[in-house]
């Protein structure tokens, strides 16, 4: 595959879900970094790449495509990363939607309490942590009996609930209480390929590098 | 296609989805009501057929598939709804996961406003209305160029987005500074087969039948 550039944002899990599937899959890519907070996606110029100026855009020589999920689901036609069959496809697209969903409630969180504009005691930190925990509940649920989410093989179904999932604890969810999920996590790490550059929150961030990962 | 089985609530958007496209497509399917308000969803026996306990969910044979964009993904295989090209699919499914994440809005204010647990002039409903009309704004803008979301024809794309774009007024977003949305609604209404059975909410709503869906 020929001609991709990726709009990038080193500290999103959204966009580390297409940087692990680029080298998963061996990818070359052209990556243009994207300061979100120092306001690259506000300029006239972004908004024709997204009008909804978010991260990740992936170009396809003349086509651009948005919404990470959409993104891995077209990098992995063809691979096995995508299985063939339509009830496991539509099985991977459920996951995917799940992602969307549930790692929204484990993204605000991390975010909003990593910037600060959210007191992680609030009513509404407890909502949103309440949600999240539902979340993990089904995951676990789905990881007892499976070793991956759809199917023998590591699928983006996988790698998309990856990226917010494995930074859980820094939304106020330790993982201690989710073995499967924690197995299946490692599991994923093991891929050969793998790599995770997630940056850091950026330097207003409350939380710091002292955070274990997976607390 | 047989052995198709619908859990199905009537007065959902997500289930009105699937109907439309069962009917376009001329399958025949099983259908079993499932009353939310009445707690069916609740039960130990739909807990086998759904932990997240949501509607809607399709049987095929001895598989079961969740999540309504899953679901229509999965019927729209190999026909004229779901295109063949990856690049089209790609978008397709951005357009279903832009559903998932903004439609969200719609869905919340106009249950929560008819059911009566949120004040329609609460700062909450104020918040998630602004949501709502940047999502419309998104998909107006799309459709001022393009007679459907994805190529030349209608896709899942639109399916997905017309179920809770269509009740919009109900969540107090009018959609008369939407032309290009009322175009949209109509074509996909002018698809042979295509039939709106999508029943009012529970008789616990404040909103009535007096009300005008395209306000």
């Amino acid at each position: 595959m020929i001609g991709l550039r990726l709009y990038d944002y080193g500290p999103s899990p959204n966009c580390l879900k297409v940087r692990i599937l680029l080298r998963l899959l061996g990818l070359q890519f052209d990556c243009v970094s994207i300061d979100i907070l120092g306001g690259d996606t506000l300029t006239d110029s972004y908004a024709q790449v997204n009008p909804a100026r978010r991260t990740p855009v992936l170009e396809v020589k003349e086509d651009r495509i948005v919404e990470s999920n959409a993104i891995i689901w077209f990098l992995a036609e063809s691979t096995s990363f995508l299985p063939s069959g339509p009830l496991e496809r539509a099985q991977v697209l459920r996951w995917l939607l799940f992602e969307l969903d549930r790692g929204e409630d484990i993204a605000a969180l991390r975010f909003r309490i990593g910037v600060g504009t959210l007191d992680p005691d609030s009513e509404d930190a407890r909502k949103r942590r309440e949600a999240g925990r539902r979340g993990l509940d089904q995951l676990e649920l789905a990881l007892r009996s499976s070793q991956f989410l759809v199917g023998d093989g590591c699928t983006v179904a996988d790698l998309a609930n990856y990226a917010y999932v494995h930074v859980a604890p820094e939304a106020g969810l330790p993982l201690r209480p989710y073995p499967a999920i924690l197995r299946w996590l490692a599991e994923i790490e093991r891929q050969p390929g793998f790599v995770n550059d997630l940056e850091p929150l950026p330097e207003n961030a409350r939380i710091g590098a002292g955070l274990s990962i997976y607390g």
